[in-house]
């Protein structure tokens, strides 16, 4: 178990970035309640520029939303129940200006979808190892659209008897991020 | 009350940006929770580019964080009970290349604070309208390191009786942000 300096919400402690995931298919209710978490993030001037572009292992699609990804990521990702690519529309529909939080904004709302994906159990990795042209032109984004990473996401496997336990990531002490008044590092 | 399309934790579905702050202060204790909560975000290469400089209403730097904001927000800013930083580091401590997810990074974890705040009934507010050259400099940063977006924080102010309510952000349909296989909207 994760040790916080400070107490935090439970939900935040224990979401972890897992690879081990089963074959077990999600249910639209779920992938849908996972979009529904990332509807409410904030955003600047509330515009909401996060897009997501989904495959299911079904799809005639999938192959090729796979071959986005990295050798090293394929081997685990063969077994996700879906592959999402999350979009941000870089500029602001209020006046076309070009919007600089809109990554920023998008990763509020994938922090969202691994929030709840965490609570409900399911295995959820953010993905940055992709060929990104090849992305843009795969879900077909027009000017002003920029992928931002990729998800996998599926049932976390829960037969591991024969397998290491998955490496924890370690944080930074809180002392090598927060400063009073200076950055100071 | 909020009403989502599919269900979700109750965290999610509650946060919401509030300007409305009393002048209470929150304790030492309250505030280095929030930070924790940021600390156990996901990152790329977990990297954490997060850092976070704060100021607090006695400091005498006070008047200077400020200063940094816009007219607008500082109507009601002048009574929360911190004002943060928010600063991405652009490049890998792994090899000193370009994070290109920087600033994504720092959008979760500055999620997070906003759910950590939400959970124990404290105003949060992300601000954009900030004067970025002078924030840089205000907190010293050095090259390689990039303001992102300051924080507003206090308690939530509680006697609203004379008050209208605060107006709630709309959001998006999930069709509007979500499609399947291609980009579709």
């Amino acid at each position: 178990m994760r040790q916080s300096e400070y107490p935090i919400q439970e939900l935040l402690l224990n979401r972890w970035s897992s690879r081990r995931m089963s074959d077990q298919p999600i249910t639209q209710a779920e992938l849908m309640s996972l979009f529904e978490a990332a509807r409410w993030a904030p955003s600047s001037y509330n515009e909401q520029p996060w897009r997501f572009i989904y495959a299911l292992p079904g799809d005639d699609c999938w192959q090729d939303y796979f071959n986005l990804l990295t050798e090293n990521n394929q081997a685990w990702v063969s077994k996700a129940a879906t592959l999402v690519v999350a979009v941000s529309k870089q500029f602001y529909e209020r006046d076309h200006s070009a919007n600089a939080a809109a990554g920023f904004d998008v990763g509020a709302a994938v922090e969202n979808i691994a929030l709840e994906a965490g609570a409900r159990g399911l295995a959820f990795h953010v993905l940055g190892g992709i060929d990104y042209a090849k992305a843009t032109e795969q879900v077909g984004l027009p000017e002003g659209y920029k992928v931002e990473v990729m998800l996998a996401i599926g049932h976390l496997r829960v037969d591991v008897s024969n397998e290491e336990p998955e490496k924890q990531t370690e944080r930074k002490a809180l002392a090598e991020i927060i400063a009073a008044k200076k950055f100071n590092f």
